[in-house]
């Protein structure tokens, strides 16, 4: 397990370090890559060396970011991770350099404490929201590169401040980084205005495929590995096109099936108050939160659509009569 | 024309003020409503009669902000309008009382100056926060139920903090308003995570009726008046369905044609920085902003679409050969 260090201890060992390589999570998001930028520059802003590495590339709609790769330009001498909750959302690419980890920040409250030393706050929105702590602790000017990096963690993973996470700091938060010189108005529009073509016909395909069942209450809607493929849309792009259904007015639980390449279907189920996502989800082998879970099921459509929504009709049932209770 | 005020003198003259009647501009949105509610909660607070009127139904979904409609209870001795940039926005149902209006709070830079005397400040980026300064200025208290109001017109006029509006003291005010205890979970919720199915309806023929022009610069989606009625979707709910082809990236121009009853088109134009949708609807007898235009086109959609094109395809020029102008 991690040594737990606090706000102080951490930015001693940030000021002590030297050479320092910051790793970032594969698949990398908006979080993991703004948190290891802003510190990639603040940490050089203080003369030191530092780079950042990730097993994927960073996607190029990340470019004002500069961020400056690590090509194995120093050897480095203290190793921090952003961001990453598992040692094995690292990726195998960069394996030699996850072994042995000095310090993890982050806001996962699942991480698996792997590295040496861990600041961890579950209570931020974003790990770019401790990392701003971290920053100005350090007393490092928060430049408007800096100002980017961070917004862009804190924006993305509250869907522009949206999500249930959004909180008062956060909101306080983005005013810092605008007084500071964060460009809002043409990030909001790199990552959050702008889908791909293919995004575009997958999601045409999936409003197609769009079924209601049980008076409305269940929308349902699926995408065959076919039509995935010849819509050219990339994976990272399929994640939040499962919100989709469940924001129809009425609907309490939004089901998406998503056809893999070996054949077996992902579903992705997503409820409102009142409704167990999870309940659904772990009675068909899958797990996930009250209100977003997932599971996945071998078969053809017709099949894993009978499975899920046999568990769906039971769990609006459950509903129902819970909520026919507290009325009585 | 009307005379200006400062925040004290505004302040000044609804403290004095008795049987406060508030009116929003019709087809109302979060902004007019929010603005209104907040002020109603403000005066009774104070121990005055205050009530609402407007000459549209208030959407059922604000019902949270517990707003008294105006039905005569009292005798109106002072008239307050908020968000209302022009006498024609009241609506003809209500005009017995937009004749002679004593004070108008508002944020749009175009206000035509009707009322008697008018807080306006444009650079806010709703009336709801013009209207947090009235409120504590007046020493009211921010209760949650004002603080619910006036978070409704603080993110749906900035698209939940995404439009180029959104700026530092926005998310300022977003941050005191959950402290003062906006439930903004449940809001975003409500404001920003519901469709109806008329308007999922609607997307998908939107989706089935786009198409590329111009080496994918120009994305293009119409909708007829037959596929609008078909929907069942209302008319509030298809106005942001126009930023859609805009998004899809490398497009440099949107255009979406919906059919009206009578026949004609009404076409909106959006376009990304550096090509101007004002200049292609000014051409075709339109007008608006830089990045976002409209005009209507009478005949057919195949005439329709004709005439648009041809101005898109000559902007497109233009910027093309600006861009090319300044990189020699």
């Amino acid at each position: 397990m991690s040594e737990i260090l606090d706000l102080l201890a951490t930015i001693g060992r940030l000021l002590r370090a030297e050479n320092v390589l910051i790793l970032c999570h594969k698949n990398p998001d908006g979080d993991t890559t703004g948190s290891a930028a802003a510190l990639m520059h603040a940490l050089k802003n203080l003369g030191k060396e530092a780079a950042v590495l990730c097993s994927d590339p960073i996607p190029s709609r990340y470019s004002y970011m500069q961020i400056e790769p690590f090509t194995g330009q120093f050897d480095p001498g203290y190793i921090v991770a952003v961001d990453v909750a598992s040692i094995q959302l690292f990726g195998d690419s960069i394996q030699e350099y996850t072994e042995q980890i000095d310090l993890c920040i982050d806001h996962h409250a699942s991480n698996g404490g792997y590295a040496d030393a861990m600041l961890l706050d579950s209570s931020a929105a974003a790990t770019c929201e401790i990392m701003y702590d971290v920053l100005t602790a350090m007393n490092v000017e928060i430049t408007p590169v800096i100002a980017n990096c961070l917004y862009t963690g804190l924006s993305t993973d509250t869907g522009c401040f949206l999500f249930s996470n959004t909180t008062a700091k956060a909101h306080m938060l983005a005013a810092k980084l605008m007084e500071a010189g964060a460009q809002v108005e043409d990030l909001n529009m790199i990552l959050f205005e702008s889908k791909s073509k293919g995004r575009m016909a997958i999601e045409l395909t999936a409003l197609q495929n769009l079924e209601y069942h049980f008076e409305d209450r269940c929308a349902l809607m699926y995408m065959t590995r076919e039509q995935i493929a010849e819509s050219g849309v990339g994976p990272n792009e399929l994640e939040d096109i499962t919100s989709l259904p469940r924001k129809i007015e009425g609907v309490q639980v939004g089901i998406t099936l998503r056809q893999l390449p070996g054949a077996s279907y992902k579903i992705s189920i997503r409820t409102t108050d009142g409704v167990d996502a999870c309940a659904i989800a772990k009675r068909l082998g899958g797990g996930g939160h009250a209100r977003a879970a997932g599971c996945e099921l071998e078969g053809n459509l017709e099949n894993a659509k009978a499975a899920i929504l046999a568990e769906v009709e039971r769990e609006l049932k459950r509903a129902q009569e819970l909520t026919k209770q507290e009325q009585e």
